[in-house]
């Protein structure tokens, strides 16, 4: 019994990757989010690149399993300043032998060089307060404010911006381009939000001091108010319990109060540098495909088993957009 | 410099129980919310009953260490019904001997008998449907939609319910009672929301199927579609750290697969049961005093250092109820 209830519970929260690989719906259920994520057809799904994927090889657990955590990084035209000085970073092998030094509950993991004086590689950009929030073009609209689904606003839908009125206590609009929620006030300009498994930029008091080289990932509630105050530049695509699941640190801020309690970093690489063999492949659920719509009017409405009271609307950080591994094929 | 950086960017997100214990504020500075619970009068706390906590011991960990959880039951006259069979399953030691079984990245750990066959004590109420709302009192008003803090408005404030409109995608209207964040659309009615570290109660499909016995505690982002669809009976107020760095179970919806993944819980009390010098003590920040609306205000609009776009007003998740535990002074 209970666990017939648990995956009902369940379904509606299961991350993206896990939704995508939910088992197709009984005929007689009215479909879950993770049902019409595992029925899109091939055609809504958007291979990653690998010069966009970011791969962190932790040492082996205690029991000598790998610890593989990827990370997409953003698009064009947001926090492009913060994400060159990534990939350089990444090309210097200069987060090899650092390693993960503070696990704060409900907030954040970070990892980056404890010692604080490991120079960085030449030529990182200093990138100014003003790249926290990127113009935008506005066109149409994506999920309308009641959680809806207008079939055909979707028949005439075309790509790039289009932002819909779903005002919360941190924005007046939202909208999800090339597959990353985006918030905005204007529908002009629009920055990242702080979700869940979002990567960001660590910073000294002044804005423009996040190099790239300090990053961090939300383990917790989102902290939307750092959204503009902090960059983001990418999202945790797989591997991110091997983050969310280490011990607390024990000291201010979750730090880790002795040098053995960090977690050491073997390596962090463009996906794209990586052996061809070694590469891994990811691909998401496209924001502007119908499955979508239909996926993000179900997270907002559950009408399948379970449910008797549907929200009728939701938090766009509990719209995950689906992400899932793509079998190598060749 | 890295530090400074994170004291201001951790301070924001702080547990309740270490922003209470957070260092005074420097004169120069604009007060966080954790410097503002940190100097709040002693009058503005509230002592929490032995008799409103659950605490459960699990095993101690790989290294011998002790795992405490406690937990605070919610205050009458919400989810009494669930409460009340929580109270008969404790007093009949009936949770000892079961164990933690399910731990699902970004949404919930969940605890109970993991065979589904141990005998319920005799007497457990069946709650109804309807208990999933509560009627409620409306008087003025708690914490401005814009999170500004007026001061007149708290010179005559009187204790109990205050909706405020503070519209979202999951209600309409917010409001504390005694140390508790509740969501409504009316005014003339409430039901407690699914933040971080709150407790529930696992159900089959008929809603009126949770007896108590199979209990959760949030672990991710607030998954708020389940509000007025499972009831909530109290929150974490110590040691979740043991519940939410566990491993994440490799089954589906995150169960263990094999038993020895499962962590024992040696025993499950109400406080007020175990002997005087072990009962733990807590307090929360009256969420009608001053002291509350100003730390609310502040979460709402950060203004201490570090900070160069306060969001203008909070999440009611983002706003958690100052808790800490008091030392014993006898």
């Amino acid at each position: 019994m209970t666990h017939r209830l648990l995956t009902a519970v369940a379904a509606l929260a299961l991350t993206a990757p896990s939704a995508a690989q939910d088992k197709p719906p009984a005929p007689a259920e009215i479909p879950s989010p993770g049902d019409i994520v595992a029925a899109a057809p091939a055609g809504d799904w958007v291979a990653i690149a690998a010069s966009d994927l970011l791969v962190m090889d932790l040492a082996p657990d205690a029991a000598g399993r790998p610890r593989r955590v990827v990370i997409q990084l953003m698009p064009a035209p947001f926090s492009q300043g913060w994400i060159g000085n990534i990939r350089k970073l990444a090309a210097a092998h200069w987060w090899d032998g650092t390693s993960i030094n503070r696990v704060q509950d409900n907030y954040v993991v970070q990892w980056g060089d404890a010692t604080e004086k490991k120079p960085l590689p030449a030529g990182l950009a200093v990138v100014p307060e003003g790249e926290y929030v990127t113009a935008t073009k506005a066109e149409g609209g994506v999920i309308p404010s009641d959680g809806k689904l207008p079939p055909m606003h979707w028949s005439g839908y075309s790509p790039g911006w289009a932002w819909t009125d779903h005002a919360d206590a941190y924005a007046k609009k939202y909208s999800y381009f090339r597959g990353w929620p985006f918030a905005g006030d204007d529908g002009r300009s629009g920055w990242p939000v702080h979700c869940y498994g979002m990567v960001g930029v660590g910073r000294n008091m002044p804005p423009d001091t996040g190099s790239g080289a300090e990053l961090y990932t939300v383990i917790g509630h989102a902290p939307r108010h750092l959204d503009r105050n902090i960059a983001l530049v990418g999202r945790v695509v797989s591997g991110i319990e091997h983050l969310s699941s280490l011990p607390r640190g024990t000291g201010g801020l979750g730090f880790y109060e002795n040098e053995n309690e960090r977690v050491p970093i073997a390596s962090i690489r463009i996906a794209s540098d990586l052996p061809p063999a070694e590469q891994p492949k990811f691909e998401y659920l496209s924001t502007e495909s119908r499955s979508f719509a239909k996926y993000a009017d179900a997270r907002a409405n559950r009408r399948d088993p379970f449910f008797i009271k549907p929200a009728g609307e939701a938090d766009i950080c509990n719209i995950p957009v689906p992400v899932r591994a793509v079998a190598d094929s060749r």
